[in-house]
């Protein structure tokens, strides 16, 4: 499949690529003026780009079409990721771009090996993995990474403003068949929740359930902190019928 | 939970540990005669052994008891995974086998960019690395990895051989939704078939299908050959109630 650029601007039919982008379109393709580019909007949707302009280090274009992508699913899974250690955050957001997430947000917990440091370039750097990652799985849209959150209190307070239609808590002690609360066309806009190699505290797992979580088990084998996420990103996806 | 060690030689209510179990028991755990220890046997039951003797690099154990471990699927699933670059099959691996995984079979294939290159020392190394994870993820059974296949005509001769339940072919160019192939109870003996990196040439597509593998998509995003495999995995074990 062609490369895939995502424009950066969108406004009344026309667009424009900066940075990367524009340096790979210009000088690795030597696109002309008249070329056209299949460009994927802020919006989701994809459209075809006529290059019109190339300026250093910026492309512009006239855009026309704007149909929905068919690679984004219909279910809009925001992964809570328990903060791990190492570069691990960076495979899963890597993996889980290619299995369909449209948001991440790591989070801090008390039994967290991690601790915070960086976390600006940090998350700029886990934004161009996940551009990076979008282009690659032939994605529609670029899924965001969100500054860490400080503990589990602003994970349930994120929890209580998003309103997800379903928030899925996958507790290392066990929990509910998932089999038996995700199905296709059921819940649109879902969230899951997965801890760091420290897993939860007692009390951590109950403010989860009190902020309206569901606690769902992935079995009786331990996975690793940078498995469950994933794992559990492709079964939601699997029961809703978005990996088919 | 405690440390598990799987028995290399169980007879007549008698077992042994050697080798890097050998040792961790006696000198890191510094495990005395009269001690029990949960064994896992070659059997995949779960045993109690009273340590009898330590001599250096082997403890031996009476044994007693003999329970189906909770942590083994039911279902029995062989990955066959086209053979990936670099370091990948290790990061297979391991993930597969903390997915419930009991075997795996990498195979080389037309469009494979790996070659065939030291496979001895490899696949010795691939099952020290499926040890760790079994015990990291407490499974009741190491899976075994095996040497690579040559190529499809070898796979489809596999195929041919075990008899499988069912064998999924998961193509990059879609096939069957795979929610509508696996429920739970319906297969014990499933094997799984993921491409690598070059995917698969589309006469090696139509002899995996002639030697009776259903052809299934993962849905319209592209994942890596390294995503793939688990994401398969994961999504048959959900749907055979495994990960719950």
């Amino acid at each position: 499949m062609p490369h895939r650029y995502f424009a950066s601007e969108l406004v009344d039919g026309r667009a424009a690529l900066t940075g990367a982008d524009a340096h790979h379109l210009a000088h690795v393709m030597r696109a002309a003026v008249g070329d056209t580019v299949p460009l994927c909007g802020p919006d989701g949707l994809e459209y075809t780009g006529t290059v019109t302009a190339l300026v250093p280090g910026r492309v512009e274009f006239a855009v026309s079409g704007g149909t929905p992508t068919r690679a984004e699913p219909g279910a809009e899974i925001t992964l809570y990721i328990g903060y791990p250690k190492q570069g691990k955050l960076e495979d899963i957001v890597r993996h889980g771009v290619e299995l369909g997430a449209a948001r991440f947000v790591p989070f801090f917990s008390r039994w967290c090996v991690a601790a915070p440091k960086n976390e600006d370039k940090k998350n700029a750097r886990y934004n161009r993995i996940a551009a990076e990652a979008a282009k690659q799985a032939g994605r529609g849209r670029v899924p965001a990474v969100l500054p860490p959150l400080p503990d589990i209190t602003a994970l349930c307070a994120a929890l209580a403003r998003e309103r997800y239609d379903i928030a899925l808590f996958f507790y290392e002690n066990g929990g509910a068949a998932l089999r038996g609360l995700v199905a296709p066309g059921q819940s649109r806009r879902i969230a899951l929740i997965t801890g760091s190699e420290g897993g939860f505290a007692p009390e951590e797992a109950a403010a989860l359930r009190a902020a309206g979580a569901v606690t769902v088990g992935l079995g009786p084998r331990i996975l690793r902190c940078e498995t469950a996420p994933l794992a559990a990103l492709a079964a939601v996806m699997t029961l809703a019928g978005e990996l088919e």
